[in-house]
């Protein structure tokens, strides 16, 4: 096991009806600065209930934050608190939202020339800089809501930057599994895929004598695949959302990854795919894992035997137990409803491959645990997509 | 499953070597209270670590913590601290001292009348009223390390209480497990057994479709198992201690029971005994636990039955099952050298039953997730421990 250190400060108030929870998680005499969406909060009732809860606060206001939420839009979010002087972030929606509202947490009161250093320099800022920042979590997939990790895209100069702070902790996270019966069936199904996925970006590599981490990471796998299927059914089922949502939460919230190599590969692939052919993340990811796990099967061998036998509970030895468990994996997706071949998308992986090992190229990125895939061996990965 | 909150905001700073953080992790002016228990950590090392990290940081030391940390003997440590006007604390040891600096850290800036009040009144302190707290483990079994609970004795009243508040979690704690290596063997093999126990009295009560919470729980049980007997071996492998450390802080740092009934029947029986005979604390888990499950089979049935499968890979329907379950559980205690009967102890199981039944008839306590294990029903499961 390699050395690690592991904080996470985020209170998690999950279940039925904690949104009303609001009231005491939020100061009542904060100034509070409301960031969301598209607006399909104001269609299932979260808004009215965050509203209600946070009777008595001044609430300003902030909708819009996108997909991939960009800087210029978040910007202006910030310069909107700064004029009203709020000291408190809310954030009501997924991933995108609450990435989004982390930069506006430590944007705030940054003091330093650009907030785009936040993003860009390690040192920007530090534990107790931002913010507090709460959460209010309605489409499990990212983890955003128990990280210190955040995505900003920056349209105007094609930059898309992960950056990660203590400071951005959100201070609460509420999880409630109801908020999430209105959501598309296709955002559930990416949300589950997404999960399953960055448990194995995290598991698949090489092992370290990390045995507790290996069995958490299996037992997340064990329980996306037990509740997939039924997630996709209406009406919804309180319990199976209830799994899905601290699943999706415990995939990403850095507890799994404590002392032990990770991967990315099929992530920083995937960001490209979806840059290119606006692929959802989600089914970028699908059509990348199987083949690059194959592809790097020697290398990850243990532990890709490790998930065969103990998340599929397959026998045997070898490449032949490595190809059963990646062929389950891909009848997991395919039964989610999610497609895994670049094909599917009506997408040429000669063309994939191409534009995206010259992309790699030209940044001289190696990927991987071990540093070692090259763009060449991407292409080849890409390749196998059909 | 049920609503819960989860809030644990301690750093781990975990690996071979990391005591030398602690230069980074106490402010470079704190005046530090040290406290530590009966000299061990002055033949192993370890103090000699500490005091060299602390180089130029005012340092009191305060040693003599006893196991079952003692109210007079903190007071004795509160009024030091309060004398030298110390302003952080740190413990270096097991449990027991890490449970009496709980009460040091709340106790020394506590303005009420009486300290006691402390771990009497849940509302005597809130998040933020203790001193910085930091902690040194040597010795892994009760995950004090990394939650906000304390068990105080009070010998002049004949007290033992347990308390618990979001104002003691450790500010950080280092977790070293070379500092294991000089432990008696006899206490690694109570912190496994005590771990194994903790984890058991969260998952063996009824479903509530908390899928990942048996998932986790299932998973630090395997841990256990498959590290036990190597944990005892001479000389100590280090990733084997690593993951026996690692595996104790987990299976009580209060992620595993959210949303789910606990039971701790095993160890509110076992504290009877530890105070009626003087075994070890470890050691009274093992002679109640299998048999309070055996008694309790009708209402943990279904818990039982995956425990047997799922954790000792066995197959079967109904008791045939949970009591081949029980029986690997107690060949697993006795492997490590953990006797399993009252017998073993040369204790009579009907005195023990006796004894206990009478003590819990006169304080009227019901056990058990059910609220329901009246003391002649305690009686009943210590008489089957022979």
């Amino acid at each position: 096991m390699n050395n690690f250190e592991y904080f996470n400060p985020t209170r998690i108030v999950f279940g039925q009806g904690t949104i009303a929870n609001l009231k005491h998680l939020v100061p009542p005499s904060a100034s509070v600065l409301m960031l969301y969406g598209g607006g399909s909060i104001k269609r299932n009732g979260v808004y009215e209930q965050v509203v209600s809860a946070l009777t008595g606060r001044n609430i300003i206001e902030f909708a819009g934050i996108e997909p991939n939420p960009d800087y210029d839009t978040l910007m202006k979010a910030i310069l909107l608190g700064r004029e009203k002087g709020v000291d408190f972030v809310l954030a009501v929606g997924g991933g995108s939202v609450i990435d989004g509202a982390k930069l506006v947490a430590a944007g705030i009161p940054y003091r330093g020339n650009a907030v785009w250093d936040i993003v860009t320099k390690e040192t920007a800022i530090k534990l107790g800089d931002a913010l507090p920042l709460g959460t209010v979590l309605t489409l499990p997939a990212t983890a955003s809501e128990m990280n210190g990790t955040s995505v900003i895209s920056r349209r105007s100069t094609e930059e898309k930057v992960a950056w990660a702070s203590e400071a951005v902790f959100p201070l609460f996270s509420i999880l409630d599994p109801t908020t999430t019966f209105s959501l598309p069936i296709k955002q559930v199904r990416n949300g589950i895929v997404d999960a399953y996925a960055h448990v194995l970006e995290q598991y698949a590599t090489y092992p370290v004598d990390a045995l507790l981490q290996d069995r958490q990471a299996e037992g997340i796998l064990l329980t996306l695949q037990e509740i997939g299927e039924d997630a996709l059914k209406t009406p919804p089922d309180y319990a199976t959302r209830a799994n899905f949502m601290w699943a999706a939460t415990s995939a990403l919230n850095k507890l799994i990854n404590k002392g032990v190599p990770e991967d990315w590969a099929t992530h920083m692939i995937g960001h490209e795919l979806t840059a290119f052919y606006g692929i959802d993340h989600a089914e970028s990811l699908a059509v990348v894992m199987p083949y690059l796990f194959w592809h790097q099967r020697q290398y990850k061998a243990d532990k890709l035997v490790q998930y065969a036998r103990r998340v599929w509970g397959l026998s045997g030895e070898g490449e032949a137990v490595i190809r059963a468990g990646l062929d389950q994996m891909i009848q997991f997706f395919n039964r989610l409803g999610m497609p895994t071949k670049l094909t599917d998308f009506d997408i040429d992986p000669d063309d994939a491959a191409e534009r995206i090992r010259a992309r790699f190229e030209s940044r001289q990125v190696l990927l991987g645990e071990r540093n070692h895939l090259n763009p060449d061996m991407v292409a080849e990965i890409l390749r196998m997509s059909r």
